[in-house]
Formats: C-alpha cells, sequence, structure tokens
C-alpha cells in the first residue's frame, strides 16, 4: 500500500491511480488520518492532471461506500429516481419534477443541497414554505416515500462523508471546477441514494459553470459513466443558461412560480426541462418504452393536479401544516398571506422601444444575491423573500417606459450601481417581434446499453 | 489585495504572481492564518506551474523578512561569507572550508540543519563531538565570530519561520522538488544571515536530488539570482556526486577524516572542493583578486595548520572541554579515544580481481541509513558510530579477496540482503589503472555584474 505522499507523487506527476490507491486516500479523508495540507495538495495535483474514466468512477464508488447507502423495500426496485441539475438562474425544476414523478408512481428521494455563490438552492426555496423541514431521517425517508412517494431533503450525516471534507476543502483550494471532483462529488450522493435510475441536467452557457457546450458535455459524459458504473442506469440532458429558467428568481418567488407550474400555469421553458429530465427517467425505469410518452405522461400528471396533490402531500409530511399547505395548492391563492413578502417592489423600466433579445441571468442573480437572496458562505443565513419577477418574455415588442422587471427587496433602497447593473442586463434590438424561450435542451446523453 | 483562494487560483491557472500576492501568501503562512489545505494546493499549484525568476525572488525575499534577520559590528562588513550544498554522501566540506576561511580572515555564521533522508548533516557530524553544543543565540553566535571567526549552528526559532511551515508541508505533500521552493528555502535562511557573500554547491548525480547536470543547473541559476537580487554577492558550482566525497561516510568518521584533511591528510577531491568553493567566496570578496589566488590562500590555511587551529577553537567556543579540542588536533590522535567507536567493524572483499571503476554512494547511503546512521523523520535520533570507509580508490587495480569497504555498525550483524546490496555499489572493470577522483567540479557559475 502506497503512503499519501507517494499517493500525491503518482498523481502530480500525471500518474493513474489504482483503485487501492483511490480507497486508501478516501479512506484517509474519512477517517481523517490524512493532513489538511496533504488533501489540499492531492486535490491540487487532480486538479491540474485530471483522472481518467476508471479513476473517476472509482474516486466516486469510494466516496459513495465512505458512509451509509440507503437501502428500499423490495417492492420499489427499479422505481426509485433522482435528478440532479449543475445549478442555474430561477432553476425550480425540482419543485414541479419530484411531485409529478411521484404521481406517475415513482419513488423520488430527491437529497438536495443548499445553494451557494449565484445558484439557488432547492433547500433554500423550500424553506421559504413555513413549517417545511428539510431534516428527515432515513427512517422517515422511507416512511415519507411511502406514503407520498417523494420528499426533498438535505444530506444527513452519515451520508458520503468523505464529500463533507472535500467540498470544504475544495471551495478553500480553488479546485471547485475539476470535472473528476465535480463527478466524485455528484455521483457518490446520488450512488448513496441507490438509485435505479438518475437524469443530469447539466447547463451550459454564460449563467452556468461551463460556458460552452464542450465543457458542459464532458462534465455530463464523465458522470453519465460514473453513475453507469455504480448500477445506476444514468442519462444526461444539456440544456442552456444564459438567462433564466421561467420568469421567477428567488427562493419565494420561485416556490410562487412552481405553485402556479403544478397549476397548469407554467412557463413553457420550465415545463420543457420538467417533461424531458422526467420523461428520461420515465424511460430508463421502464414505465414507459419511449421518451415521448414519457413526456406526455409527465404532462398529464400536471395538468390533471396530481403532481399538485403530490406536492400538497409532500409539504403536510415534511412539516408544513396541513391548513398552510391546502391554502397554498388551492386557486385562486393569496400566496402572500403565507409567505413573506419583501418590504419593497420595485419595477425598472426600459429605456427605450425594441424588442427584448436577451436578459442576462447572471446578472440578475448577482445583484440578488447582494441583496440578501443568496449566502457566499456555507451556514450563511438568507432572505427567503428577495427576487426578481421577469415581466417580459424574450422575442416580445416593447415600449420605451414599459415594465420590464419586478425587484422584491428590503431597505436600504436599491443603489444607483445595482439599478444600472441590473439594466445591463436587458438587451433591447430592432429585429422583429419572434417567439424564444429562455433555456433549452440541446442535446441528449442517453445511457450507455448494459450487457 | 486578493483573497488567498483567489492566488491559488492564479498560480494553478500559470498566472504570475505579484510580489503584493506573495507577500499576502507568505503573511498568511506566518501568521497561521491560511488553512494548511490552502498551503498545500498553493505548494502543488507552484510545483505544476513554477514560478518565473521575479516570483522566485519575491518569494525568497518575503520568506526572509517573516522573521529576524541578523545583523553584525560595521567592521565585519563585506567578510560574512557562508557556503551552502544542495547534499552529498560523505560532504564533509563544511567541516574543513568553514575554519579555513575563517583563517583567511572571513567571518563564517555557517546556519546548517540536520540530516534527513540519505544525506548526511553537518550538525549531526559535529554532535559525534562529546560536549559539542549547536544551540548558539544569536548574541552568542556574535560573540564567537568576534573572537574564534566561525561557528557551526543549528537554526534559531525566530530565523526565517515561513519556511519552518513550509519545509514541513513540503515534506508531507510531495511537493520538495521544485525549482523555486527549493530556492525560497535555502536562500531565504542564508540571506536572514545577512552575508556578504554566498556560494552554493549544487549537486548533480546518481547520489544527488538532480541526476542530470541540466536541472542542478537550473536550480543553481535560480539561487544564484535570488542571492544576488537580496544583496549578496552569490556564485555557484555544479559538482558531481556519484560516489562519495572523500573516503568516508558516517557522522563521527566523517569527523576523523575532517580532521585529518585539516592536518594536511586529506583526499584530492575534498580538497578540490573546499579550495574551489572557499577560493570563490574569497574573491567575491575582494579579499583575493582571482580565483587561483583564492585557491592557494584556502590551501596554505590547511596546509600551515591554521585552519586546523580555528577548527580547535570553534570546539572550544561552542562547548567542546579544551582538553578533547586539543587531543583532536594533536598528531598522532587516538580518535577512539574520545569518539564513541560502533561494536563492530566489517570489511568486505572484492568478489574477483579487476580496476574499481564505480562505487554508488547512493547504495552505501541507503544501507547505513538502515544500520541507524541517518533518520527518515524530523526529530529521530541516530548512530553517530555507524559508517563505511572506502579502503580503495577509484581507478585503482585490486585482487580478488582485496578489502573494500569497512563497515563500522553495531549489533545485529548486517543481513545477507545488506552484504549483497553493498557488494553491489561495487563495479569493478578491466581496463587500465587510472587516476579517477570521486567527486568532480564540472562548471562554475558566477555571479551577474552588479551595476
Amino acid at each position: 500500500m502506497l503512503l499519501i505522499p507517494d499517493l500525491i507523487k503518482k498523481k502530480r506527476n500525471g500518474g493513474v491511480l489504482s483503485d487501492d490507491d483511490i480507497k486508501t486516500f478516501i479512506q484517509a479523508v474519512t477517517d481523517k488520518t490524512i493532513q489538511d495540507c496533504q488533501t489540499g495538495a492531492m486535490l491540487m495535483a487532480i486538479w491540474q492532471k485530471g483522472m481518467v474514466t476508471k479513476e473517476t468512477e472509482a474516486l466516486t464508488r469510494e466516496m459513495m461506500l465512505s458512509g451509509e447507502v440507503m437501502s428500499w423495500p423490495k417492492e420499489w426496485a427499479g422505481r426509485v429516481v433522482d435528478k440532479h441539475s449543475t445549478g442555474g438562474v430561477g432553476d425550480k425544476v425540482s419543485l414541479v419534477l419530484t411531485p409529478a414523478l411521484a404521481a406517475c408512481g415513482c419513488k423520488v428521494p430527491m437529497i438536495s443541497g443548499q445553494g451557494l455563490a449565484h445558484t439557488g438552492g432547492t433547500l433554500d426555496k423550500l424553506e421559504s414554505i413555513p413549517g417545511f423541514n428539510i431534516h428527515q431521517s432515513p427512517k422517515q425517508i422511507v416512511e415519507i416515500l411511502g406514503s407520498v412517494g417523494c420528499c426533498i431533503v438535505g444530506q444527513t450525516e452519515k451520508l458520503v462523508p468523505a464529500d463533507r471534507v472535500l467540498y470544504a476543502l475544495r471551495d478553500a483550494t480553488s479546485t471547485v471546477d475539476s470535472i473528476p471532483l465535480i463527478t466524485g462529488s455528484i455521483i457518490s450522493k446520488k450512488g448513496a441514494e441507490s438509485l435505479a435510475a438518475l437524469v443530469l441536467d447539466v447547463k451550459f452557457g454564460r449563467a452556468a459553470l461551463y460556458k460552452d457546450p464542450e465543457g458542459a458535455k464532458a462534465l455530463a459524459q464523465s458522470m453519465v459513466d460514473a453513475g453507469n458504473n455504480l448500477g445506476m442506469q444514468t442519462c444526461a440532458v444539456l440544456s442552456s443558461m444564459d438567462g433564466t429558467v421561467g420568469q421567477c428568481v428567488g427562493n419565494s418567488l420561485e416556490v410562487i412560480e412552481s405553485l402556479e407550474t403544478l397549476k397548469g400555469n407554467g412557463p413553457e421553458d420550465l415545463m420543457e426541462l420538467v417533461t424531458t429530465l422526467g420523461g428520461l427517467l420515465l424511460q430508463m425505469t421502464g414505465l414507459v418504452s419511449d421518451l415521448p410518452t414519457g413526456r406526455q405522461k409527465l404532462s398529464e400528471a400536471v395538468s390533471t393536479g396530481a403532481a399538485l396533490s403530490k406536492f400538497q402531500a409532500m409539504m403536510e409530511a415534511q412539516g408544513v401544516a396541513t391548513e398552510t399547505a391546502r391554502a397554498l395548492c388551492s386557486t385562486p391563492t393569496d400566496y402572500y398571506s403565507i409567505l413573506r413578502k419583501a418590504a419593497h417592489q420595485t419595477e425598472l423600466e426600459t429605456p427605450e422601444e425594441g424588442v427584448v433579445l436577451d436578459v442576462a441571468g447572471l446578472v440578475l442573480a448577482e445583484v440578488l444575491h447582494k441583496l440578501g437572496a443568496g449566502r457566499s458562505k456555507v451556514g450563511e443565513s438568507i432572505n427567503h423573500s428577495v427576487g426578481a419577477e421577469l415581466l417580459v418574455s424574450l422575442g416580445q415588442r416593447v415600449k420605451k417606459g414599459t415594465s420590464w422587471l419586478r425587484l422584491h427587496h428590503e431597505d436600504p433602497a436599491l443603489t444607483p450601481h445595482q439599478i444600472h447593473a441590473l439594466q445591463g442586463a436587458l438587451t433591447l434590438g430592432t429585429g422583429p417581434q419572434t417567439q424564444q424561450k429562455h433555456t433549452l435542451v440541446k442535446e441528449l446523453l442517453l445511457p450507455k446499453q448494459h450487457a
């Protein structure tokens, strides 16, 4: 067995670590027998030299095995599924997809994360609902999946402890953007959920980690390989992330938009993501025979209200008062009788006449982050009410002085600098009015055929 | 000011760190405000991407300034000198050169290190002399330099604290063999001695850190540049390190060989290194006008016994009893009445007739290390009496059964494996008898002309 400095040297020199080497490293991380300086050096060596597929697969497997792996009742075999997104602006897909999949007969033990930097976290959105408890034990998760079919919860202490350590150090050591390290982190956690099928939404574009589709595709392929290697059927969708998913950004605003979507009033781009990602999962589980049928089933779960019922049941199962859950899911709804509204709503107006060509999602997200909607460090508290509603659509012709963005914020008022930045996010042009969507599915990475 | 993760990212991506960036990093290392994982990642990023001359110079300067810098009486201006070697087998140059330079009118505040791995440490050799105290305060160092002219001491707590931290982490993170990091470590410590002139002995060959002269030359150039940048006249010698320096390896055996050299009976290769390195220092200080004159002056310091007297005075000033120091420096000397002799002396015989073509220094050193002559970890104790005497010279014709190596060791006896390894260190050939030296000076890197 090689010692830690030998392992670092091997990777430093561009060598390929064996399964045993990676096991040694991950065990030392889990047992905390490795020095932090050594973990930092190893992470940087991996960042610099990368990993071949076999190494990434071993890293993912050993990280998964560093803690508990969930187990499910036998009768759920083949139906336990989940989705992971690499993070976008206004990405509320999980809130709609999870109950819709449950309505289609799947079991969805979605273990999600808090938001960091400009991407929002699914858990933060849910925590804007009074009473919603993201902390559920493995036993409670099984119970909720049994009764409702889905839950959305935070990571438990015992799941993938190696990732807990590495994730914190990667941030400190500037080694976040490494395909093998991202793959290990994400897929090990999904592997520990013992899924039958996993679909990945890998974003590319100006508001995504990868600006170009090629980088996103390389990451997607690495994660698809690692997931299938663990025995989960895994496929990926590459989707563009330049603007926003849907029209709302910010935690409670996104809950409202998700509920409206579950009530059949959702934006087209959000529904495209939901039906594509969900359709692929239904196809992988064999519940449908092809993607179009899967998409159709997801659409119906929404249009019939079945998905909304599952969301209502999930809220109740996760601690929301029956009254509150019912009120949120009724029509019409006075959302702000339940969700806190920010002190101020400020509308920005278009500076001239034109056609809306672009709204830069990253700019919106960064200003909202500064206004309190996001966190810069793990553990920071955030303001769930801060957010923005986009009042125009891409391709829409607008007059000068049209309200195009409604900001929800607290005191102090927006600074001239922030207003200037937000106005800069809007691009108007002279072209004809067209129909465009904010996010687009570009490519599917389907799972490999298994022998 | 950039934050630590930004600095790591900049170097990780191959960027050039500014003076301020490097100051921020070294201050954080010194104050211990940086996380160990970050230091490990930064060391690995530097290992991977290297540093341009300007960065290495800034690193060296900031490391030097992380602690106290020595100051000397004005009347010594221009005469305070030192030498550093990158480490060899049987390298006892310091023990001869230091008093010889003092005899030539220099002040030599040699701050040396303990040995690690296969290279012996000057301090370990001196500590085989009963009473020799390597721990001297800055005030005591000034006193000894005033009365004797030279001392050989260990690093004080307050000198270059940043190196103390980085040195320990480099070993753990497999980032030892990095030219900027080696340069920073060595030259910052020499800079803190406030030297007028510094000569470097950079080894290459099978028993050196760098196997090829090109690698050694790159390191030498980096150290020469960084030294001159700190205002020390700095030059370097590239010398081969395949066999041993002189005939003896092991702490007390090397003290004996050094004393014999100071008494005029030294091996030619050792004297060549002493006169070359010392001659360059005399030339740089202006005490002589050219290297041949400098060499001559060093030779005379040895042949007249002036260097031996300085060594005797230095031993006394550093705690050795007058009686002991006098006995070691008299002729003839019963060295083993003072220095402890190992329990056993075992001679190895040549397996056949031939001409001695090679003795692999690294092999000798590694076996001696296992027998207790060296340490694998900082702080380990060692056996000063363990060592080996080479009984033949390179190029010498020997009969079968000639004793070629005398090992000094303790119980248990040598293992057959060790004997086999040692016999493998000897290469006999059929060529004619020739005169060869173990170590050779290959090239000089003279200081740049200063404006």
